[in-house]
């Protein structure tokens, strides 16, 4: 890493908690191709504040976490229509002080099931009904699956993004039919009080021919584990996580990645 | 410079015209002191919404040029006597949403006026009336300075900046009789359109004890050469900056600078 210089493009995050993966996994790349960005990770109890910061300081780029993904909208001047669809922001780029939002976990996960080349005929089971449950719903129906159940306990929340999407809600998973995809879009699996926790019945998930686990801390989690040892086509939340950082990365540096690039930052920035 | 992290305490500079020097001299003792921290240069337009910035993203301190020194006074919290003394702000610093600004440049000449020994019964002539040459004065009138002569051609700024410390003010050297310390708080001998002018006449530099030129970039400029050929004492631009910068650092981290400490950053600070 060259000494830090006055030249250099300032790219930030906001979240509640920041965690180091983004500030690693960008500055690493920097580094690697010798751009003269940095990139560091903030905290803030006033969002409004933070993005006037944004502006004022010319900062080139804003990757937004919880809780500010919603309560930015209002904030910005351009939201990408992807990202107004599920009204969740988790990228901002300041061009000369216009601020276009988009999603970058939307098109990510659009982009593994294209990759994944997951079969939009498919039969799929989705389990989670929060922000990020809305925009890997978004890119199932983008992608052209038809067939999708939303399995969620919060009776406001899950059916409503059911109806949003045109497909069906079920509180249970044992309501569910059989189904070809599983996609844990909860915290089940996580690390801390949750991480033994399986996020579908062991039937479903033999019965399954590929398994989606959204979460990214641990990668390997009880339901990716099964679905290896099931021998399943199995995709990652870290896959999802390093995705949207390169698309991240790709619009604020203009710079476009390739496959190795992503996957050497990504472990770097998984290293630490 | 290890690559940066999301825990690193950020520090930045606001300048119409940002230089280097900050951004290198800080990040240069960060690395060699092992502290987690980061300093960058901007630049806004916005000055409000970059001190809104620096409250909502906990950037820890800001150093503060032209042409920000007083226009940011209103917008911190508390300001230190010295530096309200002269109505001009070049460091800020900020505990938990609390920013107290200060002015390192007055410390600075204050620190240099005693480490050098120069005699408070001495008489002087400086020359210039701006921001920077108020700092000046006042340092000259808390070391105990009885004689000084403001010598400058605005009569408003010039009269003014006299009164204000009780020292007399003259429009044109000529009129000023001999003096033991000449001071040049001017643009004359920077480098640029002024970079061989040399700021007082050859015979006033003779009949001088000692020669002060806060012009720092060249720290050699034709009045320091002209001391320094003569056998005079010298003080410099480069010595001023460099110990303002040091305060600055103090404030920011906390941690103390040895004058070799000093002395390296400095020398890497003007190196580029």
């Amino acid at each position: 890493m060259p000494i830090l210089n006055k030249d250099m493009q300032v790219c930030i995050s906001l979240a509640a908690r920041p965690s180091n993966i983004g500030t690693r996994f960008h500055n690493f790349l920097y580094d690697e191709l010798g751009l003269n960005f940095a990139y560091k990770a903030f905290t803030t109890t006033d969002l409004p504040g933070a993005v006037t910061g944004i502006r004022a300081l010319g900062i080139r780029g804003c990757s937004v976490s919880m809780p500010f993904k919603e309560a930015i909208i209002p904030l910005v001047d351009v939201v990408e229509e992807s990202a107004a669809a599920i009204e969740s922001i988790n990228t901002v780029v300041n061009d000369d002080g216009v601020l276009t939002a988009s999603n970058t976990d939307y098109e990510a996960v659009a982009s593994l099931l294209a990759s994944h080349a997951v079969d939009p005929s498919a039969s799929v089971l989705l389990r989670g009904s929060g922000g990020m449950a809305k925009a890997v719903t978004a890119a199932f129906r983008g992608a052209g699956f038809e067939r999708l159940t939303v399995v969620a306990r919060n009776e406001r929340t899950g059916p409503a993004l059911a109806a949003q999407y045109g497909y069906e809600w079920v509180a249970e998973e044992r309501e569910a039919s059989a189904t070809d995809v599983v996609v844990n879009v909860t915290p089940l699996g996580m690390r801390g009080d949750q991480q033994d926790a399986l996020a579908f019945e062991r039937d479903r998930i033999d019965a399954a021919r590929t398994v989606f686990d959204v979460v990214a801390f641990p990668s390997e989690t009880p339901l990716v584990r099964a679905g290896r040892a099931g021998g399943k086509q199995v995709i990652t939340g870290a896959e999802v996580i390093a995705l949207q950082a390169a698309r991240q990365f790709e619009r604020y540096t203009g710079v476009a990645l390739t496959d190795d690039q992503v996957r050497r930052a990504s472990e770097f920035s998984r290293s630490e």
